[in-house]
């Protein structure tokens, strides 16, 4: 039996860096339209983030108007449409609501913006985007936000590891996997014995993860001369070493998630945890997680959507009824 | 009273990656004429080695002919003037020499290219030029030769840190600190919030330092986001970031250095350890070491020359008499 489709109630924006991903949401959550674009915050159109959102958006607002909006992300930056300064750790999804500031678009629509979380301390960390997505895991899974506490990775460029618990972000780490990776990758002399595969070699990724895992005591610059050395001695050809390197900094993000859950008295090895990002992404974790014990790290599917939902929900921008832990 | 100048004896080369430098030396192996190049063996002018070597060493040849002509570093490498395969670790002095493979110059002088050093293993590692300035070291410093022991530190685009022993290089790691630290700086977020600076700021760079030895636990890809995040709240200006991150990546190297001397109940604190490089880097690493607790790490003088000179005089190219420990 088909579901009854809502009526258009809420237009949601992820607004990045590289991309927007804009989406029509029913009165029940569910999204009856999406748009992508490449108009991320550093790569706007001439008449900058209002052509951006009027090209993205204007059709459905001329179909559907008054439609309220959201966005969450880079968007919020200092660099974005307007600055919605960062909440605090420990965040809950309240304060993300008392944080939202708004922007009024030419069309005189006004663009609610999700402020992003900070963490002080030794080592500071920020996010923007991600704790909307960690709320959305949250509305799909209440279990995860009770006091028991859950682990939440976001594999990317800029990796993240939240710590939840009691329906709130407490702490997080940033690990620059991604970004490291293509460094290394674009400029440094790991790169030039390198050469591209259009296939993904699985024992390469294994092996870099193993290595990080058994014999990366000495740290990661101390490994990553291996992806060169390896291939000098025969034992890595060039279409195996970016895949050996993605492994090595992964098998380091994870030796090192797991030296904080053992300062903690906890492991990878038997834990439970979510991960949200592109399914090939989230693969390549779970496949780099098992080498370290953690069998049990489903994908969060839709939870963007079903953070920004919730968020304009809890803000009163749209009528449906809040789900709660 | 001066020194009476002997007659020049040899021709050393150490002749890398990016530059070349040749040294006169006489038949007590000091120094009496010096020539640097950028015609390293990514840049070499038309005509190749042999025109790079005819315009730096040339004129001596005229004047001093027949002198033996010696070579270390990439110039022996498989894209180097005459490839001069690796010897293996344990590697002596002697293995070094069994090494040497000769290329002929076209004004008919043989050029005696020392071999690299390679270690086999689950992290291979591989060095050209280093091994020659070992060998300096324990020619100025017979005392580094025995069998209780020595540490080395080479600090640079790619850092080495030997352990030497019976005066042999037993073992070494490779730290791609320099290369990554410039990759980061030039090609990832890092760098857009950095100012360049004329002057080191010694206490960013400590503050790097100190993070990575005490809040470095989760590894270095998770501290360096605060090069970033520190910026952000206002805590390190633009002109200190770069200092700050160089300070972050030292320190995670020691960390590691750290590690591998744990697991062998050693430790940088209290430690007696030589380094070999620039003047400016090694009074930058000895800044970093001193926060581990290592405060004797002298820089040893002239490496370079000492031990092109000791391989050439092993080698039978001049009669002084070899030092032995």
């Amino acid at each position: 039996m088909k579901a009854t489709v809502s009526a258009p109630a809420l237009i949601a924006l992820d607004w990045g860096t590289t991309s927007l991903r804009a989406y029509l949401l029913g009165a029940d959550g569910a999204a009856l339209d999406t748009r992508a674009s490449s108009a991320g915050i550093m790569n706007l159109p001439a008449g900058g983030f209002d052509q951006a959102f009027e090209k993205t958006c204007g059709a459905w607002l001329d179909a559907h108007a008054p439609l309220p909006v959201i966005a969450a992300g880079m968007v919020g930056s200092a660099q974005g449409w307007v600055e919605a300064p960062y909440v605090e750790t420990p965040a809950g999804a309240d304060a993300l609501v008392a944080g939202i500031v708004t922007v009024k678009a030419s069309r005189g629509v006004a663009v609610h913006v999700v402020p992003g979380v900070l963490e002080r301390g030794v080592l500071p960390n920020v996010m923007r985007g991600e704790e909307t997505q960690i709320f959305g895991a949250l509305a799909s899974e209440p279990s995860l936000g009770t006091s028991d506490g859950a682990l939440i990775g976001l594999p990317g460029t800029h990796a993240k590891w939240a710590f939840v618990s009691d329906e709130r972000i407490e702490r997080f780490y940033t690990f620059m996997t991604g970004e490291t990776f293509a460094a290394l990758r674009d400029h440094s002399i790991l790169g030039r014995t390198m050469h591209p595969s259009a296939t993904h070699d699985e024992q390469a990724f294994v092996r870099g993860v193993d290595t990080a895992r058994d014999a990366g005591d000495a740290g990661m610059l101390a490994t990553i001369f291996t992806t060169r050395t390896l291939g000098l001695t025969g034992q890595l050809s060039g279409e195996q070493q970016p895949d050996y390197l993605s492994g090595l900094l992964i098998g380091h993000e994870l030796r090192g998630l797991n030296e904080v859950l053992t300062r903690e008295h906890a492991a990878l090895a038997g834990k439970t945890l979510r991960l949200i990002g592109s399914d090939a992404l989230c693969d390549r974790y779970r496949v780099a997680l098992s080498r370290f014990g953690c069998h049990d790290a489903p994908t969060v599917a839709q939870a963007t959507e079903h953070g920004l939902y919730r968020i304009a929900a809890l803000a009163g921008l749209v009528a449906a009824p809040v789900r709660t832990a």
